[in-house]
């Protein structure tokens, strides 16, 4: 479904694999296209995650969101895409991904998907 | 007891259907008729569930929503009908329509239905 | 104590009697007098139902609440008469009602009961 | 990866070690350089805590908050060195380290660690 | 078109009648009568007023208010009754009614009308 | 433009002529269709008036604004003709329409329309 | 009307009569009695004003406030009371007494007098 | 400055050019270029104006909002090329067209431009 | 009526001397003695002016402050005396200070002075 | 008394020159030292300005801002050296700076200053 690949999430080494701890970040300008209509579709994309080894540098990331810009994507799709792609970027213990969808068509669409099981924190 | 056939739900394949994720919508412009007077009502319809094999796709949703303009449909019903017209197009693992309508004779309505029993998410 | 007896609540047959689901209803327009002063009383009430084989049919419910503009009718009273009415018309699974009554002599009194036992709803 | 060393945080007799009590600080101008940029980067630090036989001295807590001003640091690698830094100079029953970093490229990022199991208190 | 002679007014000296000041009054509780359908209307009365030698006596205005229980009265005529009887009652050098009548058929009303001019205090 | 002509305007005599008072109507329920596209639009339209002869009718009201329901009409021209039909009813000494419509394409739009010089009240 | 002397307000010297400058006190705890009922009412009573020679000594202010406990005492009258005893005490340039009674019969009454010009400050 | 030409926005007839009144349309989805780095800006535009002989056409100016998706500007050049184009297309009495553009580089720019004198509105 | 001298407050020079420009300082800290009862009071004192020839040095500002700990001081005095000391100071074009105390006796006390005349800020 | 000269503001020329807007830009991130103790400061910079042939270019702006991370400066000077430096690089028609600086010594601080006078924008 997407029209061309996006940028790549760089990993990082994790500087402190041997404790569980959360990064939590939110996206307010993402932007893709409709797959259906071409038209411009706007949301609010948030992130959860337990690191493992690995961390998701974050300019890697910003591009990577931006490289949704052009491309056509479903709502439901382009969250669980986004939860795929860090997944396999960065093999969290635990990740959650929430994308926020302006209305279209008079309709607000908010989709939740998440991967693994979540560690206590503290 | 609707006066017509409202549009039909299409439902998308699933592009992640291996894994439980939650789907929510809400749909502010929902107007459909009085059964008893013919008067205009007007509510905001929530939706919420966990796809397995299909979604619904949004503009068909969208049309549908604006199929009940002309129909009559009691409060109770109507909620209750969307649920159950969800459920036959698309077999989610759980569903839950809510139908907040505003107030008629001085009362204020809501309604909440459920399908199947609500996946842990992450 | 009532001056008269309200007016009858009427049932209709619910279109969804194989599930659970709930209805929640609020009246804030509701006044009846003070059975000692004959001085009008004003309150919100509130009724939350799980359907059986009948729902309330809402102009019934509207006429019925008017009733009450000229009984005299204590708080804890009037509360319960509603809910006890109420489970007589339409024997629902589960039933409560709030009445949260307007400040007498500087006192604010709310009053809640409920009838069986409230299902699981999705 | 810190450029230099931060100051060193003091440890003073906790005066009542024979309670579980909670402290909790927020730091709202704290500031450091992006390691990969040099630019500055702006958060609220927020420290939570049980103490065991110390507390962490005050102004020196301040200093050593000040001494990142210089530093490149990441994030994530930031909020759990002050978990360290904090668990090494006092010992404590229980911490949590919190950082609510500013925007940057789009993104902004929270950062929660933690140390021990977190007592009841009261 | 009103079906019953309100309860009247009383006035009671105004004990500084040698200044110009404001009495502000809210009556949220008030009820009357649709004259075109019988059905009960809800609604808030406010007066302003700049007494000159007379006030309305409070008890008198609350079994005034309680007199439109029964009576069918628009919302246009009632708030400009009220101005009408207020000042036939007390001569005030100002006064000012507004009515904030609860939605009907949709529609949200509010009345407001004046007489004199009202001076400046202080 | 309108596709049919909407439900008449009904004026009642206004029972105080003599006097300037304004009365200001809120219709949070309006609908029409998108004269391009045949969609639904949702708005809330505001009324404010100075009567002079007459009144509007509420009932009536209610009827003209739901007679909207089936016409296709531009959000600027439909709010300019709900003044000019309102001006045509009652003649009033002074009126203004607001018209507030949700969002379309991403865009919200509000127009708002005034008749005569607004007299001072009180 | 009331039914004993107040406690007497006292003046101390004004230590800057050069300049105008304002005092504002709020008093939240008054209460006095219903002369009709002899029920308690209760206000919160709001001077401003600014000095002339002297200035309102707090404690018998406080004092002063305490002894309407048992008298009876209109609305009206007790706000009018209090700016003619505050001006007999201390001959302010300027001053204003707002009282704000709590809601007695389903009726809110405020209540606000004035004396001389307020000067500008500053 | 522009790296290619925006969409023309059309006009559409004033159906009541006999009256000043106010159209007000946000448009919150705004999103452009920096045309120093290529990186994307995000914005709310916010325009407002008094038409003469014609209206901006609803459709035409969504988009006319989505060319400026992939062209370069300056926040203080798209605010008043918008400006600009809209006085272009339709002359209208007075127009006011004001960009909130989100935080780049730590700051936070908003830019608002004018033509004409805004006429009296009721 | 002040038991000691207060903390010299220190003059440092402007360096903008040649625009009018304002400067606003608040001090949340503010505690003093009751001159009557030894209690202590709190306040927070504002401070605006706008600088001649000289600015009021800050940490001079806060041990001025400071001094008035072990004071018994008049709400009304403090604040006129902490004006007259500012003034004495450093000359400003114009000042205001505002006193807002805390309750003592049940009232709340508020006390605003003002130096010269505001000049206009661009 | 700055310690190192800041980095310089550039101009890009303004493509609208003939028309009076407004451009507003607040600088949340704006840390500086105290130049008594070395302490870190922390403000929020607020700059609106009307320009006349040049803009002030964002970059540099961010640049500018940061330069004064490792320079003594005063609250009053350091807002108007912001405004002079301001000044010197675009010669707006109107300019203004503020100031908000965080709490020191338990005081909060505001300066704002301005240059030239305003136009009426539109």
């Amino acid at each position: 479904m997407p029209t061309k690949p996006a940028h790549r999430l760089e990993a990082v080494p994790n500087p402190h694999p041997d404790r569980d701890y959360e990064v939590a970040m939110a996206v307010p300008e993402f932007t893709c296209l409709c797959p259906m209509t071409g038209q411009p579709d706007f949301a609010t994309i948030r992130i959860r995650y337990v690191p493992d080894q690995h961390l998701v540098e974050l300019k890697s990331l910003k591009l990577y969101m931006w490289s949704y810009r052009d491309q056509g994507a479903f709502h439901e799709d382009v969250t669980n895409r986004i939860l795929n792609d860090l997944v396999a970027a960065i093999r969290p213990r635990w990740a959650e991904v929430t994308g926020d969808f302006n209305v279209r068509g008079g309709i607000k669409t908010d989709v939740r998907a998440a991967y693994g099981k979540r560690p206590e924190i503290g």
